[in-house]
């Protein structure tokens, strides 16, 4: 019999009561988001039209280590958390590997992933202000159906500008942030001056995150009684997910185990921000060394391939500058590409650790060979995995077979950070081999750095 | 604070070690399956062509109390199981009722159903005993998931007739379970001679479960090393099923508390008496009498409507005869039917149960009302859960409002069976309310109930 159960459950009660804010711990800062007009750091009478109060200082708070989790929100997170840290064991013994393998897996609500620990917070904190109106933007749909259920129990009126692509190619995924009560609008669209620019400007546009961004900014901005929120990128958005990171600390105690190596899959930052710094902490402490390895897409390779810079997080160009490593706030990944992991910039915190190699490594994955691994997860591991956490998958299946070759038994961890039943289109693509890969040209690239603006002495 | 947690795990070490099978304490044992030919009780030689073994002798053991769980099986329940036992604290305090609501929840898996209890078991018995390819049939997809799953984790070939509207209405669930390697079939097909037949007489078909049923079957007995397997009304389904009961008494024990009224959603009966016979145990035991109430869509009303007497499983009339509540193996729902329980017949068991009053009350819900129910608790509980289960939570519900009439505190417990995430079409259809209810005529049902064979001396 086995010593270690496959489910590592924490109770209820052992629910992390703070949450963790890595920005003191950082040997340097992030840099600041600079405010367009101003040419200066951004400050929070900045933030207040577009964010709620608490999440603008959240944002800007540079010394708070812990941030205690409102009793409300903890309340909210029992529904769903703790999420269960999984012994692998049947991906291990189909790999032949000595390599130990973790994931946390932060699938099992019905937002199919973490955003769910984000949403809560932000909704709340919304209505603890006496607002009554939320605006948003969603990509594959994760967030938008994650902020949808947290305004269903706070209850806020909420409204999703749902990228185009996927609100034609994703009709469920609409309906369940309909059922939820939420008003989705695909963008570009014509309720917006910045969605019906961008339409006059290509009509057929499928649009983008960073174009929803926009149009969700500015209905907020317009809307009595309305802020916007934003489900990755931010500081405050990792502060939240960091609830990931530190329950999955609190598991390994438990089992007397560390990891050696910490994969996350990375679109904006919040998931593999929200399971590593916990752990980038104990390395900034100097009391454990594991390797991080962040996994993207080679479709929208910003940490890979991208520039280091100050740039706008929306295609409207009506954000803050945030430094980042982005590959131009003008990019779209390619038509065939599959799944979500599409934004083109970055969380500041994760681009500054990374540069600073506090972060070892960035690693860009083929969606043939993600869909790949992602199958075979599925069937030793029973669940059906989101093409976004299947990077990670696929860098954990790399570093297990690594492993086989020189026999070391390493703990591997990675974030599970959501489930693909929404995702079956590629899935099938998948099967059928008419899934394909696209390695961007460097011409490509460039025109996506070519929308980087360019302000005198901002870099 | 609440002393009571949300969601009461269970350890894996506390998964239950064994099954329990009702047989040998019911009063009165179920009629027994009659051979259509012989006109006599099925043998084990019987159903040797079509069942594996170890699974035929479950299905016809009156005797054995309790099964032991293979190791095997329970090493693959691991991956799934526990399930949590969870107090639906939200959706009391909406409701405003003293109840206290749990739910048993068995959707935390890829099949988003209790399915994988069976399928699990069912697939392990068929590998032990030498065979390498199976076939089913599915309606709503969850079997067919479920059984996929373990097909691909034990090794073992599948193929699926699925009914045809489904397959059609629902390309993401035939996507999941060939991602886990099925080989899937619109029933009927041309690969049978039944399903030949079906089409020649009915081009035009959507198929039915019982359709498919003789399909699969008969592609089983025509195939070397094959066999057929069922996801409910048979016996040895509902004894492996138990392991939901037995697990939520157990998870009971440890806040002691114990239900006053069991509610579970009944299409072939596999859901509602895997939760219920453990408690009815104790009823029988004179230790606890909990009030047990079956749910059934009015669209399918086997209990509140249908004849307790002999039928077959199957369209095509291949399998043996069961003494249940039938409306009729012709008998096909009205095409604005959502969702599954849209099977014909009704467990042999769990109808001797509710003919012999030991099972108090079984009541046909309309859709519509059931899909308000629905959106009701995925707002409060965050999970959306599918329509069958669906049922279950309109009964729940209304017993709750009538604890608020009454004030009294009872405790209510229902089977969450699933998610609804392939469902979306039938809540699009709620929400734009072209959703419609269809209660079926007296016509309509004796149109169903003149397909019930009429054998001498048997009924």
């Amino acid at each position: 019999m086995k010593n270690i159960p496959r489910k590592i459950y924490l109770q209820e009660n052992e629910i992390p009561k703070v949450w963790y804010n890595i920005v003191p711990d950082m040997p340097e800062k992030q840099a600041p988001f600079i405010h367009p007009g101003k040419l200066k750091p951004v400050e929070l009478e900045d933030l207040l039209p577009v964010f709620c109060e608490e999440l603008a200082k959240q944002e800007l708070d540079e010394t708070t280590r812990y941030f205690e989790i409102p009793e409300e929100v903890r309340e909210y997170y029992k529904t769903f958390r703790p999420s269960p840290l999984v012994r692998a064991y049947n991906l291990e013994k189909e790999l032949k590997t000595p390599a130990k393998i973790y994931y946390k897996f932060e699938g099992n609500n019905t937002s199919g992933s973490h955003k769910l620990n984000s949403a809560a917070a932000q909704v709340y904190y919304c209505k603890k202000q006496g607002l009554t109106k939320l605006t948003t933007e969603t990509g594959a749909g994760q967030w938008g159906t994650a902020l949808a259920m947290a305004c269903a129990y706070f209850e806020m009126d909420l409204t999703v500008y749902m990228v185009k692509v996927s609100f034609e190619q994703k009709p469920f995924r609409k309906a369940v942030i309909q059922t939820y009560g939420a008003n989705v609008i695909a963008s570009p669209s014509d309720t917006t001056d910045i969605g019906k620019k961008i339409l006059a400007q290509n009509p057929g546009t499928g649009g983008s995150l960073g174009c929803a961004i926009s149009e969700a900014i500015e209905a907020a901005v317009k809307t009595d009684n309305c802020r916007y929120v934003l489900g990755s990128v931010l500081n405050h958005v990792l502060l939240h997910q960091s609830v990931i990171g530190l329950e999955t600390k609190a598991a390994f105690e438990k089992i007397d185990e560390y990891p050696d190596i910490i994969i996350g899959c990375t679109g904006g930052g919040s998931n593999s921000g929200g399971l590593m710094t916990p752990f980038i902490k104990d390395k900034l402490d100097k009391k454990q060394s594991p390797y991080f390895i962040l996994a993207e897409p080679v479709s929208c390779p910003s940490f890979t391939r991208g520039k280091f810079t100050y740039d706008f997080c929306d295609t409207g160009n009506i954000t803050p500058l945030a430094k980042m490593y982005t590959v131009g706030n003008g990019y779209i990944p390619s038509a065939n590409h599959a799944g979500g992991l599409r934004f083109h910039g970055m969380s500041p915190i994760m681009s500054k650790l990374y540069h600073d190699k506090i972060i070892d490594e960035a690693r860009a994955e083929e969606q043939t060979s993600v869909f790949e691994a992602a199958t075979l997860f599925a069937k030793c591991e029973t669940i059906l995995p989101a093409p976004e956490s299947s990077h990670a998958i696929r860098v954990a299946i790399d570093e297990a077979l690594k492993c086989r070759e020189t026999g070391e038994a390493k703990t591997i961890l990675f974030g599970l950070s959501g489930t693909g039943y929404f995702d079956m289109n590629a899935y099938e693509q998948f099967m059928d081999k008419t899934m394909t890969d696209h390695i961007p040209t460097d011409e490509e690239l460039e025109a996506g750095f070519a929308s980087i603006p360019k302000f005198p002495g901002i870099e």
